[in-house]
């Protein structure tokens, strides 16, 4: 891991490079320009460049970067040997997506406790995951050492169990909920508003704002 | 509709700015300060006075802003009272998340088609949606003009679709593949990438890179 501070959006760039590198080895690639990885990854080449000096990794003037090279490096970056334990928080249409995408097929994370409110689901198990009473919340997290969660309950229930999971000791929620939460900063919030999107998108059309 | 083009991060607050301001008049909240705005929305105030002076909207001193004339403003923005009909293309899981989420509860979109390959779910009705065979995409697309996609095929189908949506004349796709599009200008594309998010999340709270 790196000591100095990288710029966030680089950070928000990195898994992006990770999984294409890693397509490319696959197919067999062990070089890259910056231009034909811009093509790939419909980021700018000059945008990689200074991204991939960030981290001290210089491509030689007409060869490239080493594909493995790289893949090794943004691994350790991204913290790739250690799988990160996730909770999910409410199992509804989203919830029941979320626990069955293929988050591992790329990547480190598991989600390895599901919290509910509906009796009928509590103590089952939902794609191979234990189904835990939201009372248990604290518990099963400070005892399952999850320090993520994934929330996908209903906007009037957002704030309240944010709060709990910060109480409870959690340094990230990944938030479907439609809700701003209000966390200290210790807390990182990766909002990912649905609805948000789509009316962007719808925005971005009328207004002809080029991408 | 405004005419100037405004910077694509304050189109990206709009849909947020118009959820919020409904909240606050819904709770009888007749005016509000940038600053206490900037408390519930979690966006500098800063940030919003230059947004909403992009708009010709300016709070007046000592008052703040008027929270319907801004709603009303934001909606003939955002264009409310256009429904936008959308297509689901690809009904698995999050398919099925994306089809029962309310959208329409503070947006102006309606899923008006769903594209699948199942022989078992084409022809069928889905949660008051018709799911059509992937062969009739192009005639139902142009029938019923919709303007949107959300893509969630897997993704070695992504390019394909996206390339026949390009085709269909679609304007925008929302696309929850981990794939990168390769479409012309014409065609906007938001990403919403979970796997991407969540390694996000986990690489700012592993380098304690601040919010």
């Amino acid at each position: 891991m790196t000591e100095q501070k990288i710029p966030r959006a680089t950070a928000k760039r990195l898994p992006i490079y990770y999984r294409y590198l890693k397509l490319l080895l696959d197919e067999g690639k062990t070089k890259i320009s910056s231009v034909d990885l811009a093509e790939i990854v419909k980021i700018d080449a000059a945008t990689i460049r200074r991204d991939f000096s960030c981290f001290g990794a210089l491509g030689k003037r007409g060869y490239g970067y080493d594909v493995a090279e790289l893949i090794e490096f943004f691994a350790g970056e991204l913290n790739q040997d250690n799988l990160a334990s996730v909770a999910l928080i409410g199992l509804g249409n989203l919830g029941h997506a979320l626990l069955n995408f293929k988050f591992q097929k790329t990547s480190n994370v598991r989600v390895s406790a599901v919290f509910e409110v509906k009796p009928e689901l509590i103590n089952t198990i939902q794609s191979g995951v234990p189904v835990f009473s939201m009372d248990e919340l604290e518990e099963q997290i400070e005892e399952q050492r999850i320090d993520v969660a994934m929330l996908t309950v209903p906007a009037d229930a957002a704030q309240t169990i944010a709060t709990r999971l910060e109480a409870s000791g959690i340094k990230g929620i990944l938030n479907f909920t439609p809700m701003r939460l209000n966390v200290s900063r210790k807390v990182h919030v990766q909002n990912v508003d649905l609805t948000n999107e789509l009316q962007t998108l719808l925005y971005f059309i009328d207004n002809d704002i080029s991408n």
